[in-house]
């Protein structure tokens, strides 16, 4: 199947990634810069898919940053908070609507180039604060994908009932480079250890006994 | 009632505005540069807001270009074809998705500034060739405006089931300046009166038997 895949530079997408070609698929990245700090993952996201030779867009959309207020992932003047992905503090890292924007430009290009699906890696550990990764959203959205064109358009997410820890578990099984991925909200040249995207990404490799090869802040 | 309202710059859209306004509703304007040859709207709606004083977004997201291909209306390569709307060549004015990215921006912009809906000028006229301008898209997208953030936005349609001819209606009695805004899809200096927006535009007046106070190539 033709398909546009959401591709951030984080764990998830790379490895849902790995998933949607080892299963034959014909795969088009597809990144946005939306203005976030941490535009590291974009690096990533550009390393990993440039090492498989596939098509890949970055798109510039921080324009976007005029109207998307309010979100520690892309106001200088927020800080992104430290902490555990289910505290309440955590909700300062949502962007308001950004799957869906995402997802509408990804279906815009799929009609573009006579995809028949998108694909984007909601799991289950973003339900608890993040509106815009949960089943009955995704559901809905699925309906509106059949409407939006003189085609139906399929949204694929793989891992919308995994939880981190299964998503690196599959990573190890598919051979994912997660030394090529970035998680870290914070911005800095490494990652912090100690936001809610470092720390639960930090568990999931904890729960496979295995060392995230990636460098650390408390590293050094 | 707090809205975000997209607006273009054309006869619907300027018609709508009055009409929130009318209502007694507070406007938040919003327009986009998607790359569109018939930049001459974005002037119109910057006139039109300003003339009201309303706090008015114009944002450019015109990177999209290199997503959303294969439009008469931002590639350069296809002509904006002549003729009647209901004609199978004005399908090559159709920008894929163009009204789900919009209304996925507006719904951020909405939840950043905390607006309880957003509105978009969709009419019966559109309904023929403009996938994303039908009812059940609009009823699928209402849907999800409900769970993408905390709280649900409404999706406001005033004109979904009326022509332009009744838009046109509406906005003499609510004093539209008609010579304010742009239709023509051509993107030359003034308005060609052969496109299909052009006429739909020019028949809409006739039925309200007015004459259209826009200059065309043709009155020269």
């Amino acid at each position: 199947m033709k398909i546009v895949a959401i591709i951030s530079g984080g764990l998830d997408s790379a490895t849902m990634l790995y998933k949607l070609l080892n299963e034959g698929n014909e795969v088009h990245a597809l990144t946005f810069d939306y203005g976030q700090k941490h535009k590291k993952e974009l690096k990533a996201a550009y390393i990993l898919t440039s090492g498989l030779g596939l098509p890949h867009k970055i798109v510039n959309i921080d324009q976007i940053k005029e109207l998307i207020q309010g979100s520690a992932l892309t106001s200088d003047s927020i800080n992104v908070p430290e902490g555990h992905y289910e505290e309440e503090s955590m909700k300062a890292t949502v962007v308001p609507n950004r799957n869906m924007i995402f997802l509408s430009l990804a279906m815009g290009y799929a009609i573009s180039i006579g995809a028949e699906a998108v694909a984007y890696a909601a799991h289950a550990g973003d339900h608890a604060i993040y509106p815009d990764c949960r089943e009955v959203f995704v559901d809905s959205m699925r309906v509106v994908a059949k409407l939006c064109d003189y085609k139906p358009i399929q949204i694929l997410t793989p891992y919308l009932h995994k939880d981190k820890g299964d998503i690196v578990a599959d990573g190890i099984k598919l051979g994912v480079p997660f030394n090529n991925t970035w998680t870290c909200y914070a911005g800095r040249e490494k990652a912090c250890g100690k936001c809610g995207a470092c720390q639960e990404r930090l568990e999931a490799f904890k729960k496979n006994n295995i060392k995230d090869p990636l460098i650390y802040e408390e590293d050094e």
